[in-house]
């Protein structure tokens, strides 16, 4: 009986594969850009796994772990959210298996976090696999950062979730980009490094972003600041909200960050203006770390 | 020799023209779409104000004073800001001549203001107007907010400027209803009281937009917040970002609004949620007013 399994990590864009073996090694890799939008509609997401596994030249008796928005409302089947006091050890014993009959025996769906802080909620799908990597690899407390088009600022203390924090990051970033008073602006260099310090700087002040992003071009047009450094000044706006919000609720722990290089790089040096260490782990290697763990866990 | 006088509010997407006598009486309005993106460029201004008063069949040589974006680097011609500290009544006296030589010495552009605080700026142009116009109707002091895609909140002692926040707020709106992950719930009722009160309740958390509006999200995924109030909350989030900001920086002053019966409405209510007495003054009328003051000035 073939052992491995093949962990997907599917989103509402893209949806990336990676095959696991007994002992935790990746042996193979696919992305693609058959995220839950383009599979168009509930009753193809099982024609569309077949793809991915066909691709991928697996036995299509693999057994597959699913996480992301193919458990969301809008996806393969609606998987209720963990509540965050949920350990994150114990993710493998809430799987929900895939209910549709060519599948089920060997698919399933990770479910999510919701967190609750008074009336307001939060929510994950998707990051907690990758929490549960990092924290087997021994990062069990203090935040974990995954940055991106919706960035979450997660507080772990031993392994628990003790808060969920999620910020339109990425999506703000491009949605300025498209159209609007600051779009030009953005056609501009966003890593530029003095226009970053600017912007991370301009965060700690706590202003609304509608006030502060407006300020970045009042500046260009009152000639008191160099239009070629406004979008790397609106990027360190946007990620330094992030930081000016988590320091005041958590002041002086470090942050692991689980991304890209390039966005990595970006957050290494937001904490370092805001004083706080920083850990980069590879998402690669941590989502293949959570998977292994699923595989133990069901052996 | 006809001493009536045109004033024209020319912003980016519209332009709003009154005729003013010398009692200051609004003999006629005229409201069009042809604001500075839809003159198509700068040679072009001259002949869109003649087809203006053709329209409004006033004599070719009536006096012309034009506020708003027709006074930017992409207007008719640039006009240079006024620094903050300049009274607000003696705007009348740095009027820009417009130097096209068929309007020469009948049509002026009134200039905007720059507001700089340390490194960071923020800048009006047209609302300068409205500004004088509130002055001269006895709002000489306290916050006056200009509700709209750029919200401005502009403090005045004694009739002068102390200081300029500007606040995307329409933008953003318009912006998050036109895709992405909020888009969906903006189709709803954006009015509901129940939903508005709630925004403007966790906009005094000065947490980050980018995270408080994706909870506006979570919430209703999560099943804590109903979906037919999201709307409500998102605008009550994005316009409690501006009480919640104003309220930090000067406590307890009454706030005057200048805006549509139904904007003014929903700042009046987070007025009162905020602690705040609430005026509310008609823009046509401050906008003839100040006109009336501009050619006052000029006789």
């Amino acid at each position: 009986m073939n052992k491995n399994i093949v962990g997907i990590d599917w989103g509402t864009s893209n949806r990336r594969a990676y095959l696991i073996d007994q002992s935790g090694a990746c042996l193979a890799e696919h992305a693609d850009d058959q995220g839950m939008l383009a599979v168009g509609g509930r009753d193809r997401f099982g024609a569309s796994l077949a793809g991915l596994l066909a691709a991928m030249r697996l036995p299509s008796d693999v057994s597959v772990i699913m996480s992301g928005m193919v458990g969301s409302a809008s996806g393969w089947q609606e998987v209720d959210y963990l509540d965050a006091s949920v350990p994150l050890a114990r993710l493998p014993s809430h799987l929900a298996a895939v209910t549709d009959p060519a599948w089920a025996g060997r698919a399933t769906i990770v479910p999510g976090y919701v967190y609750r802080d008074g009336g307001a909620a939060d929510v994950m799908r998707g990051e907690e696999t990758q929490l549960l990597g990092a924290v087997a690899l021994g990062h069990r407390d203090g935040w974990i950062v995954l940055p991106g088009t919706h960035s979450k600022w997660v507080l772990l203390r031993d392994g628990v979730i003790q808060s969920i924090a999620t910020y339109m990051t990425g999506e703000f970033f491009a949605m300025l980009s498209k159209g609007g008073t600051l779009s030009a602006m953005l056609s501009g260099d966003s890593a530029n490094a003095d226009g970053f310090a600017t912007g991370l700087k301009q965060a700690a002040s706590h202003a609304p972003l509608t006030n502060s992003l407006f300020r970045v071009r009042a500046g260009v047009v009152s000639r008191s600041a160099p239009a070629e450094q406004a979008a790397a000044t609106i990027s360190g706006l946007l990620i330094g909200a992030e930081f000016a919000a988590a320091a005041r609720a958590a002041d002086g722990l470090g942050i692991t960050v689980i991304g890209s290089p390039a966005l990595a790089a970006r957050y290494a040096v937001a904490a370092q203006h805001f004083g706080l260490t920083c850990a980069v782990l590879d998402p690669h290697q941590v989502y293949c770390t959570a998977v292994s763990q699923f595989l133990k866990a069901s052996s």
